[in-house]
């Protein structure tokens, strides 16, 4: 039973509750991906789910992993629910429709009080909470018949130890991200992506039924651009500048901005297909970017993308550097981002949506 | 998949976190119980399971049904689980330690958070939460092998609805309980225990596997004794007439008290066997009285229980009479039990023990 426990993994909740600054009230960017997303979720279960290779079992068992309070997890898991009874329609024979149970899995510090709350009350499952990392062992063997993660793969288990070490060449002083940061930094942040990948991929390879599913959407960095231009580390160093501003100020201590980091990667679609090929148990049936959600001028992607990074970042921050801080942050940070709002239009960022199959054995 | 949810069931839950007045700090009643229902477990699996009614599974699934937030909660489940290993082991042939998958289910609005962030560090199972009544269906078809559940069947699903019906002949005036309430009152809730019990019986006989086992420990009235006499019974009583008492000094309202009722119900042994030959889907291997618990003087008993009583009906109580009351009630209550407190030498309060089997079809 090993690898049931890893202590060596960080928890990074997102915003509990129900209120402003909530992730429940501000995952409207994750939701419109996730709207996008579901076509090619259909698709994916329409053309790729074999019910003959996952109907010993009179129950269906899927997992989101990293699924934080909803409400988006909920409208994900109606939407594989029913593309799956489709499936099993469409294929008629001596198939009865299966019993469902998901399982919403997030880290044990994530707010299920409020995700049990606020469950849909005409779910047609049977629903599970399930604590932990899953960079670790999370389920019996065999046992899951569909997984999916969307907006989770791209935390790391922890920040790369080399980075917060003085003596390190990947010391990252005066940054929090390996945005603009020296080889050794990326490096740091690239090794230690493979080696979460591995544990993930390995974990679900147990976990799940040969022929079984995964899909998995994650922001990412486009092959070609270098990881300095990507949008989402350029608002990392965007924040950076702002924390690093309030310690010229004595606002914060400078030595806290030099030894916080976000463990946060975007891996290219590549380094993601080297990862699935070294571990080896998955086939890769469809990897495309899901197309830009435009539906928002730049200044108002300023606020949104503001808010959005408070209700992902703030427990972190407060964390680190208590909670004072946070209101005057994520104002500058608001700030900066509208002015430099143009960012938006270099396209220099893809959401990615893999379909992974767990290979016969 | 009728029964998933069941928005008839009202939720009472146990005080939440790890304060003073916290259940986990609290429960130590219901420890000392599990203490000595360890034996009698250890002896269930040893002499009653059966590994090959259950070994087609490579996965043995245990559920905690009313579990409240621990600790009481993972000492039980770890001696289930290590009385399995055992017994695997003692049956050698072809038949390794399964995996174990641990449900630990209560109402949705129990304090998942603090449970989950208090799981054994070293713990050898895959955690689970599962939110909703035990009332209602919470597993898919025979998935489980083995149903604990302590110290919460006692809780009726819901407060009779004629009891707190003006016109009702059972309308309970002034009184909290069925404890010196007329005929109409107790028939009311021995009305619902039944059709509780029933409930229960039904969902569980669905979900477990057949040659499964079910532990039950729930605190009962003595075949011949009278409900008033039940010492539970005596305690919702007096706390009653505490409430009685601040409504006639008018800091609370009369008809609030009225119309407050606690859904509890004690049932004898008799009637716990009436409800399970009616269900018909279990057998009962074993039924007995728990050997009680006399670590504590009479003095020392009545502070423990009015401690317990709070962490039981605390938020039950603020829900209905305002947070403002509860320090004064809860006062009050401990000095009125400690003047009664020969009543716990009167001995008539079992709590029972009993071991049921899933009948093969």
């Amino acid at each position: 039973m090993a690898g049931i426990e890893n202590n060596l993994s960080e928890a990074y909740p997102m915003n509990g509750g129900n209120g402003l600054y909530s992730y429940a009230k501000n995952s409207s960017i994750q939701k419109s991906v996730s709207d996008a997303a579901k076509l090619l979720l259909n698709e994916a279960i329409a053309d790729k789910l074999n019910i003959k290779d996952v109907s010993s079992s009179k129950t269906f068992r899927i997992a989101d992993l990293g699924c934080s309070v909803g409400p988006n997890t909920f409208f994900v898991v109606q939407n594989i629910l029913e593309g799956v009874e489709l499936k099993y329609q469409s294929q008629g024979l001596n198939s009865p429709n299966p019993e469902f149970q998901v399982f919403f899995n997030d880290h044990a510090s994530n707010d299920f009080n409020t995700l049990f709350r606020s469950l849909p009350v005409d779910k047609q499952y049977y629903v599970a909470g399930v604590p932990g990392s899953f960079y670790s062992g999370l389920f019996p063997c065999a046992s899951l018949h569909f997984v999916h993660s969307s907006f989770a793969l791209h935390w790391l288990s922890k920040v790369p130890k080399e980075v917060v070490e003085k003596n390190s060449p990947a010391w990252n002083k005066g940054r929090i991200h390996y945005s603009n940061a020296g080889d050794e930094v990326v490096k740091a942040y690239s090794t230690q992506y493979a080696m979460d990948m591995d544990c993930f991929l390995h974990a679900r390879a147990q976990e799940m039924v040969c022929g079984g599913l995964m899909v998995v959407i994650v922001p990412a960095r486009p092959n070609e651009v270098p990881h300095s231009e990507a949008i989402a580390n350029v608002m990392f160093d965007i924040l950076g500048s702002c924390l690093m501003g309030m310690a010229k100020k004595g606002i914060v201590e400078e030595e806290k901005v030099d030894s916080f980091n976000i463990p946060i990667y975007y891996a290219s679609p590549q380094e993601l297909e080297a990862a699935i090929y070294k571990n080896g148990y998955f086939s890769i049936e469809r990897m495309e970017s899901l197309p830009r959600v435009t539906t928002h001028d730049n200044l108002s992607k300023a606020k949104l993308f503001a808010l959005s990074m408070r209700a992902g970042m703030e427990g972190f921050i407060k964390e680190k550097f208590g909670h004072e801080i946070v209101d005057e942050l994520f104002d500058s940070f608001r700030k900066k981002l509208e002015e430099a709002s143009s960012i938006y239009d270099s396209g220099k960022a893809i959401n990615l949506f893999v379909l992974l199959k767990r290979k016969i054995n």
